[in-house]
């Protein structure tokens, strides 16, 4: 009659028709195809759901299929939905293709009414069995199938309770239950003005429209939102023979792991109770007994369950989390889907399975999660543990770190030199905090985002940060911090988890990080696969260092930034910048020299053999000047307090250089290759310290480092080609005073749309392209990162306007044509460029991936985050082969 | 024997071979073929120039085709070149494709020596006149060929004339003159090392290779760089028999013009003198008569002049620049080209020569400089007026002006309104300033760029303005400005011309502006042609209006940000922003409906039957509120005078609100539709204000306003589906209580990068698309214009390393790529998507033209620029029609 097949019986079905049948239903027809104890049943498909959804009534045809296989189901078991004498029972549950658990609707006990009831009562010999069984399902039909407010029969049970003087639902008896479902059938047809429908034919058609429905219900569609699931995929509807764990002493129900999902050890691991039904396992109002001491009750059983483990491991080749119940001694399966687990035992899982033979290194490797690699590489919070979170900020670096809280850098230094553990609380930091942030385990301001100075010294430093924690009332005078009507005081115990950006009071119990064998192993088998090469950002040589631990096969970017603002050097820069003359700047320049030399050779020798790329000095001048409001509240001060006009004099000189430099929108103003290009002797210095240091690390070793030069903040062909003589000029300097020959290469960051749009151009100039995505992601989209970031842009992420913050995922559909068009028109010039990324989303999986599938040579990240870019490029090979073969 | 020709006789060219010939050769070769009297000669091609610029050498043939066209060059003449006799002599010019006046070099009177200066004297039976010409030719030969510093000849002319007791050079006899030859054969000889050669055919030739080589002088390339003329195009070299106009009474020499230059009437306008060589008119040594004296001293050669110039005129069907000479009595053309003329003239010249049948309407247009019809509609210097020049800024808004200095707003208005002319002087302005500006004739800065605050308004305003004139030191408290040691008082005359920049001691003559009828002509043809339309950018009904006179079809944009900045609203706009909750923000904005709602009433009067493209808010909150460091200042002051704890208080709640709001980059921060994103309340006023003043209108006049709301700054899809659905609930609202039906528009700026990168995304949302090439440069290029104008652009502009500043000129090979890649990406989606253009480029040639290629609906730009826009969109047609015709 209809043309189209809604209706599957567990029998027809197997687990690769998940799209049509959902994740439960494929299941359970694959286990039914394997042999493994189901209780029988039928699945109505997503697309008589979609139909459903868009038609608001069945498709042709769908009502007789599923009256037929309510009929072949009968047949099956025996049992007649409706009849008083041998009622079958019925659960309808919901299966989407994608897992959305508790989001759509289940009834369970269907086909009971006032007269099936008694046949159960006279089947089971449990009167108040049945009559329980029957509150349940008129409840749960009244609430999920005709929109009763359940809270409603819930104040009639605890009515009844007083009335009846029992603690406990269990308190009640036959009779207390069998009055209950009057009173239920009375709150029903008061607030819906309909009766409830006694008719079990009638009951299953409302159950499974009813399902439909959720489908579309508000939850449901916020979670498909929020997960990215599409909203026309639709549920199928599973309709199964109820099995009862609560039958009595040979009954009983319980859930278990193929391994152990907080180890990934190769254990059996679960729990059951007799007697029961599986909300009970799940409610916690019974204690579960450990699965092995099923051997003492049921030793059969468990012989059955451990032959299913097995079987279901063999196929399915991944750990599994099961449902079951054992109904009069039988055993049934209830579900069967891949079990969550922890981050260790993910690694361990996949490392073990290989051993076994089980699975590929290759699906191994597709199996490990990106963020659950993140979590082992930092301590975390204890997953057990309970604590009580004071507010929320910025996850701006992770990890996970318990401390006394310190409001003052010189206190946080010297108590945490002591040995004491301090976590730094501000409003924010700047360089002068570096000696505190060095020895705090851990940082947290009430403002600046994700790229504040704070947040990118600490994930420099793999210590975690929470910026922008904005309910923080710092009061530094009273040495204490308000959230609400909390005061925390100085030396009072916090904790914080830098990757959630939660701040909890007191002491917090965290887990270590563990680099261990599964993750080498892991690692080991990624560089085998992937080709993508993997970089560090690294301005030291300790975090070179740390990186080269990490697997990283060299630097993509050290910024020569960092190295201006230390301490002895910092004098020196701020001449050099007040300088009236070119022989001025250059006198302070040449003293700067030798610690840049001293710098850079510190890099060549910890990256001995790997290239080096490094960026001549990019952020606007006055980043290294005092603050203009500081200078100008000094110089108001320095007046009133009468001051010498020499004193007020000095201070108006400094007003006006700071003033000059200062600018309305430094991150598109005077920086990047635009300093080089107006004060060559800076970049001049640079490239000289750069040679000079190559040239020494040849003498010392013998071998040649690996030199790239890149400067930033290219637009035009015009400054590239400029920058590139200057550095070529300065370089044979070099060189013919050393009298030796080291290679090197000049590039350029790609951070500009406009050297984007012109790649072509200038790729001329370029040995290699660097896409510096930070910047390229503010000027494509406009977002000032100091300002997006606990703002406007968390206004976007908090009501879903965007779905990722583009700090940190690539805008792929934005940002990532820009780099898609200038790698190809680079490369369309000048085959053999070399490309790479270098900002924060060279450590972002997605993102990794992306610049895989965009044929970047490299990646170049935080050193706390290469071993991720080692696995996501390997996973982003994987996800390449596997949709050729679709494409097959 | 070579197998290309690399000369060319007179009569062998025409004016079409140009790119070979040059223009001068071309010219000269055109009129000998039309019959005009021309003394003969030939022209060495520019291909022969490049070859000599590539291999140093001639190409092989060039010597003996060069001799080839002398031998018939002699018998033409029946002269004979080094032939004492009767010696033939020639003139050598450079003649490039583009006219480079002055840059490269000529040698007059070759083929003179011992013995041909004394034939000469024979022939023409004047040895002084010989013996003349030959120190001139020996004297230009040693510094063009030789390389001879021509002080040197100087310096022995001045040395004889003492000698000789000889006030003029006139004075000396022929007798000093051939004792002058001597003595520079000497000079030449000691600077040289070689003699002056005698051979007149070696002279020759090496003075073709000085020709060739003058191509790459270096004050030739410099010319050629900044003219954007390509290097390779080589100068062609003219071989001309000379014609002395210093013969005798019956001979001499003049300059004409077939109209008049400077006012474009149709009459021949010229100057001659008797007895004189064309440098002698041009040095301005003897006073030249007008060329109708002509007609009592040689009437035949007048007419005969009158019929040259209307055979010419005819022949170019342009206005002609000519240079004749008169050798004893017979008349002889030296040069053609089209006339160079004013602003007047040219549209003058346009008008009445469509008027007379000579060229088509759109020969005129084409031929009607964008540049000159901008200066006609601003005052300007007049050009023949001598001034000094005190220092040269931005030329920020065009126009002239004079008035006296003043240093302060209140100042400006109090006296200007006086009727006295003043001009502001100020480090920069700001909104306070608004009054003085309004009553000045112009206003200077030392500060800011081109979209400086001071700019911006002036430009709004139609005013003239210089940005950003560093060298000025204004001290207010000594009522003085310094520019190194001159020292400008308060009340001192000054003059200033906007569109160069310059700032002049003293009163300047000035030209008023005149659109006159021939304007009008020329743009009601350019209104037949063009397909692009042409708005205005205006936020009040009098600019409105203005644009309205000016030819402006509608507004394309009106921003709302500066009727916030009004004295009245600001305390308004300031409460609103400072509220902590909705409906405080609600309360302080319905204060503001009523004078937004009276805004757009007197907007859409004066645009009846016309669109009106409104703006939301665009800018950051903190531009309504007071500066940082000013109020942080003001707290200290408060704190350090012993003010109240209560006054105390109040400052530091200012402070806490300011600084909240202030950014690092406000330019990529909380602006945009942003504000109305995070604060909906504040657009949905503004959406109310309009559509109410909309109804007003409809039901004052019964016509219905061409609405179009305007949502800025959207990079996401999703941005502007939440905008429109606010804007189109309030329309409906709005539209429901009053009962009535009024169609709008809602689209957005293209303005983020990714707007134009998602444009097919974008689309879907908008009913139109309006370039904002203003950010969409800045983000495009990263160029913070504030930041960059009078800083690092300046330095790029000044270094060559920019031809253009992006901000003027529409930087075509960059952002014009997202401009044409949002168009053709929206239209992909939605065909009759409506596209503009409303940056300040909408009103520079080069970037409307831009905007016609890209298939743009209109641009739209300030109201003084409304006529150049209309011009240049005429203008695209035409050159889109040639080079249609080229590509057939």
């Amino acid at each position: 009659m209809s043309s189209k097949k809604y209706v599957y019986d567990f029998a027809e079905g197997n687990a690769s028709m998940r799209s049509l049948l959902g994740g439960k239903g494929a299941n359970l027809a694959e286990m039914t195809g394997l042999g493994i104890p189901v209780p029988p049943g039928f699945i109505a498909t997503t697309e008589a759901c979609v139909y459903y959804s868009t038609h608001g009534a069945y498709p042709e045809g769908l009502g007789e299929e599923i009256e037929a296989h309510l009929r072949a189901l009968e047949k099956q078991t025996g049992k007649t939905l409706g009849d008083p004498s041998n009622p079958l029972l019925l659960s309808i549950r919901s299966g989407a293709v994608f897992s959305m658990p508790g989001m759509m609707d289940t009834i369970l006990n269907l086909g009971l009414n006032d007269e099936t009831v008694e046949g159960l009562a006279r089947g089971t010999g449990n009167p108040r069995f049945a009559y329980d069984s029957y509150r349940r399902f008129i409840s749960m039909f009244g609430d999920v199938v005709m929109g009763v407010d359940p809270q409603l029969f819930e104040d009639a049970l605890t009515a009844k309770k007083e009335e009846a003087a029992a603690a406990l639902d269990t308190d009640l008896s036959a009779e207390d239950l069998e009055d209950l479902t009057l009173r239920f059938k009375s709150i029903l047809a008061e607030n819906t003005g309909e009766q409830f429908p006694a008719d079990a034919l009638k009951q299953l058609h409302m159950a499974v429209v009813a399902v439909f429905r959720s489908w579309d219900n508000h939850r449901a569609k916020v979670y498909r939102r929020q997960e990215g699931i599409p909203d026309d995929l639709g549920t199928a509807v599973n309709v199964q023979t109820m099995v009862f764990g609560n039958k009595g002493e040979t009954s009983g129900t319980g859930v278990a792991f193929t391994r152990d999902p907080s180890t990934g050890e190769n254990r059996f691991y679960g729990e059951f109770l007799m007697n029961a039904q599986g909300e009970d396992v799940v409610a916690g109002v019974r204690h579960p007994r450990p699965l092995e001491e099923l051997r003492d009750v049921m030793p059969e059983v468990l012989d059955q369950l451990y032959a299913i483990r097995d079987k279901l491991e063999n196929h399915y080749r991944d750990m599994q989390d099961i449902e079951f119940t054992i109904e009069d001694g039988k055993l049934f399966m209830l579900q069967t889907r891949n079990g969550k687990r922890t981050a260790p035992a993910a690694l361990r899982c996949a490392v073990d399975m290989v051993g076994e033979g089980l699975i590929t290194k290759e699906v191994a490797l597709a199996r490990v999660d990106a963020s659950q690699l993140d979590q082992l590489l930092h301590p975390r919070l204890d997953p057990k543990a309970k604590y009580e979170i004071l507010t929320t900020g910025l996850g701006a670096s992770p990890g996970a770190a318990v401390g006394r809280v310190v409001f003052d850098a010189d206190e946080a230094e010297e108590r945490g030199s002591r040995g004491e553990k301090v976590i730094l609380v501000r409003w924010e930091t700047n360089p002068d905090d570096i000696h505190g942030l060095i020895q705090a385990q851990g940082v947290i301001t009430s403002h600046g985002g994700m790229t504040s100075h704070a947040a990118v010294v600490a994930r420099a430093m793999g210590k975690p940060c929470i910026a922008g924690a904005q309910d923080l009332k710092i009061d530094t005078v009273a040495q204490e911090v308000r959230v609400g009507d909390k005061v925390i005081k100085a030396g009072d115990w916090i904790s914080m988890d830098g990757a959630s950006g939660k701040v909890i009071l007191g002491q917090a119990k965290l887990t270590e990080a563990s680099i261990d064998e599964n993750v080498n192993t892991v690692l080991s088998w990624a560089d085998d696969v992937r080709r993508l090469g993997v970089r560090t950002n690294a301005d030291t040589p300790e975090d070179a260092k740390k990186a080269r631990e990490f697997g990283a096969e060299g630097i993509g970017l050290c910024r020569t930034e960092h190295m201006f603002m230390q301490e002895e050097r910092l004098p020196h820069v701020r001449n050099m910048i007040m300088s009236e003359t070119v022989e001025e700047r250059e006198e302070h320049l040449a003293k700067l020299l030798p610690f840049q030399r001293e710098d850079f050779q510190g890099i060549f020798r910890a990256m001995e053999g790997l290239p080096v790329t490094i960026r001549l000095l990019d952020p606007p001048l006055h980043e290294f000047l005092p603050n203009y409001t500081e200078v100008m509240l000094e110089l108001e001060r320095l007046r009133l307090t009468g001051a010498s006009a020499e004193e007020v004099a000095k201070q108006e000189q400094l007003a006006g250089k700071v003033k000059s430099l200062s600018e309305a929108n430094p991150m598109l103003g005077t920086r990047g290759c635009r300093l080089g290009i107006q004060w060559p002797e800076i970049y001049a210095m640079q490239v000289r310290a750069i040679m000079e240091a190559a040239c020494d690390i040849l003498a010392e070793s013998g071998k040649t480092p690996h030199v790239e030069i890149m400067i930033p903040l290219v637009g035009f062909q015009q400054e590239l080609k400029l920058m590139r003589e200057l550095t070529e000029r300065i370089a044979a300097e070099v060189l013919a005073e050393r009298k030796v020959n080291v290679d090197y290469k000049v590039g350029t960051m790609i951070e500009v749309p406009r050297a984007a749009l012109t790649a072509n151009e200038v790729a001329a100039y370029a040995d290699f392209f660097s896409f510096g995505t930070n910047d390229l992601t503010q000027m494509t989209l406009g977002f000032s990162r100091d300002d997006a970031e606990g703002k406007f842009l968390t206004h976007y992420l908090r009501t879903d306007l965007l779905k990722a913050n583009p700090f940190e995922k690539l805008d792929q559909d934005g940002v990532g044509q820009l780099v898609a068009m200038a790698v190809q028109k680079g490369r369309s010039v000048k085959p053999e460029l070399k490309t790479g990324i270098c900002g924060e989303h060279g450590g972002e999986p997605s993102s990794v991936k992306f610049c895989h599938r965009t044929g970047l040579n490299y990646v170049s990240c935080s050193p706390y985050r290469v071993p991720l870019a080692r696995l996501a490029a390997a996973q982003a090979v994987l996800e390449e082969k596997a949709a050729a073969k679709v494409g097959d």
